[in-house]
């Protein structure tokens, strides 16, 4: 971590190279452990979305590119990891040398699966578009930090952005106090409570409106109670919003995911399904953000190598799902009208974003957050028009009816 | 009531005529009451904007503009009343007759205030624009309604809401909950508070970069307790939101402002101008929305006639504080660059307006209210960069360092 804070010197730094370095830093406690919390269901869902999305740190310590100069060549022993570091967009959050040393354990290996997943789909789009990811890395003064992955005004993408974040420290009061609102109860050795979290975020806002938005985030989550009982839970999803409903892009999207569910266990489609449609919800309007796909959190069961397998199939789903539905689309003709009703679609994304996301307003809300990545999910740009209405029967008014009443599309 | 309740049969009702016309519904009870509630300060902020914001009900219950055929003459002895409401936007919310019977009241005397201001304020932007404003007439089923005047994509302004509204009831148990938990505390009968809560809110947005958005909102509340007691107390404010920094704007506008408060409490201007730099704060950018102007609440000293004699003086501000700025500046001439910095300066006033303005968000979680009047201060376009990071030295550097550092502009 020292050499990393060394190396913090600008804002907005681009990495250029893919060379891994090591320096020495400690990670907070990882023992799985599997006590049920089941029923408190979205309890934690948005301080882990926000750990993982939000709780990013201090704007000011960003790391510079020019790394590979100071890379200190690892062992040849180290291969496997290093190989694999090879592929990222940016060196992992955590030293090689502790992913080395701790390369059975889960938060190890959900972070090289977090990397792994921000390379290739980052990898899928530029080819798809014909443009460059930006890879900012950033550092969090309490520990840990990300690499978020930004194409904005390219080709086929309007704003696209893919970030990585492997935190940890200690919750805040206020994050404690927020957790417990939602009916958890978590004991901290006075009144604090340590915690390890890291997710990859991603939303994707084409500039063709007749290819849709998606939106995925996948999450694991560590706390350690005052008597030193660790807590551990996956949560995620991927989500697709349409400017307009095409029914063959709908079933495409929800079937790869049912798949991917369906190897794990036969209710992961139908009840993630449903906790999509409910937690996409933008209450003040009486409609859905998009047409779903899946949302869970809090999975701790039936244990953490089978969540985690299943986490593995999710992650695995973002490129196959979504990817294929760009390339169909990408060259589709497309009126101002099509373009204008994209736009005020966006503003309807971006009240959601803003208004309801537990993750965005709990990231918000958490001093010394990198704004940046947690606002990255807004779209370059948005319209509201006062008491816009579709016409009656009009490509407009059926994807309304679509998000006022949610479909089942399998 | 019912009158109006027969003609609700449209969405989005223009009016067309100025006539006034008659039925017959109750008010809340108005008697005024002075105790004191300094020191809760900001306390009923939320609530009392969104009673008037917000609390705005039921989108289908909107009325029809043919209402010249159905008007019923008032007699010669109501001419006063009567012949103001010839120059409003359109109707009065409450029946004329029931305004002509309690002339002399607080609530009578404001609503005529709000639907003086809204017509005044309407005229003088369209003399400048060249545009006309459609007026929404819209009702609460809970009682009471409201009057939303938008002029959308327009010569000079790209979207301009001047919204009145005038409402009554009884406050949810959410509503009340919520004013408690600002430090409130309010004894209901059986835990409902009659409440009785009107204003005037605008949001101006032009097209040109170097016209700068206004807002402003005055209001009035009234409130029963269990113990039959009434309080009563004004709030709102005027500011302004630039996307350059013009001094000599930035001191017409505050000393207008300055002078209209010197006449009531010399203390009145330096307390509420820096009220307002501390409402309207972007937290998680740590800038003020804009530079500023005056903000007050909970303003029911020395009496309630002057009180009342002070929110006159603001609202007489509201065009000579701004629209003189808005024909200095129409034909400037701006760059692609300038209009970019404008967007993004506008993707900051959504931020604010859905992240933290309590009127919006009490208005957004009550259910029936009227959303299009909500968000009608939303711009009609907004962006959003990632990254984006004025150059050293530039007048969108200097604008963005007035806004983290606000200013005395006097």
């Amino acid at each position: 971590m020292a050499a990393l804070l060394l190396h913090s010197v600008n804002r907005s730094a681009q990495i250029t190279t893919k060379h891994c370095f090591i320096s020495h830093k400690g990670t907070a406690g990882r023992l799985p452990a599997g006590r049920s919390r089941r029923g408190a269901a979205l309890v934690l869902a948005g301080a882990a979305a926000a750990a993982v999305v939000g709780f990013v740190a201090n704007a000011g310590h960003f790391q510079r590119a020019e790394m590979a100069s100071r890379v200190i060549q690892v062992a040849k022993q180290d291969d496997d990891i290093l190989e694999k570091c090879k592929g990222f967009m940016s060196l992992p959050v955590t030293d090689v040398k502790v992913l080395q040393e701790k390369k059975g354990e889960m938060c190890t290996r959900m972070e090289l699966l977090i990397m792994e997943t921000q390379a290739e789909f980052c990898r899928a789009l530029e080819k798809v578009d014909g443009g460059k990811f930006k890879a900012d890395r950033w550092q969090r003064k309490e520990g840990g930090g990300g690499i978020s992955c930004v194409i904005q005004d390219s080709n086929v993408f309007e704003k696209a952005g893919v970030s990585v974040s492997v935190v940890f420290g200690h919750l805040t009061e206020e994050a404690a106090k927020q957790m417990k609102s939602r009916g958890k109860v978590l004991k901290g050795k006075d009144g604090k409570l340590p915690f390890c979290a890291m997710g990859i975020s991603s939303v994707i806002h084409p500039k063709n409106p007749h290819v849709p938005t998606v939106h995925f985030n996948y999450r694991y989550f560590e706390i350690e109670e005052e008597d030193g009982s660790k807590q551990w839970w996956f949560g995620g999803g991927t989500d697709l919003t349409p400017t307009y409903l095409n029914e063959e892009d709908a079933f495409l999207f929800h079937n790869t995911l049912k798949e991917a569910c369906d190897k794990h266990h036969p209710q992961y489609y139908p009840d993630f399904k449903k906790w999509c449609d409910r937690y996409f919800y933008v209450r003040h309007r009486g409609e859905t953000r998009g047409i779903g796909g899946i949302f869970f959190d809090d999975l701790d069961s039936p244990s953490q190598e089978e969540a985690f397998s299943f986490i593995r199939s999710c992650t695995s789903t973002v490129v196959p799902c979504y990817v294929p539905l760009v390339y169909k689309h990408r060259d589709d003709a497309f009126t101002a009208e099509e373009k204008r009703w994209q736009q005020l679609r966006r503003g309807r994304y971006v009240e959601f974003n803003l208004v309801y996301d537990r993750g965005v307003k709990f990231g918000l809300a958490t001093p010394g957050s990198r704004i940046e990545s947690i606002l990255m999910s807004l779209p370059l740009t948005a319209k509201w028009e006062y008491t816009h209405e579709p016409e009656e029967g009009s490509r407009e008014a059926e994807m309304l009816e679509v998000l006022r009443t949610p479909r089942e599309w399998l």
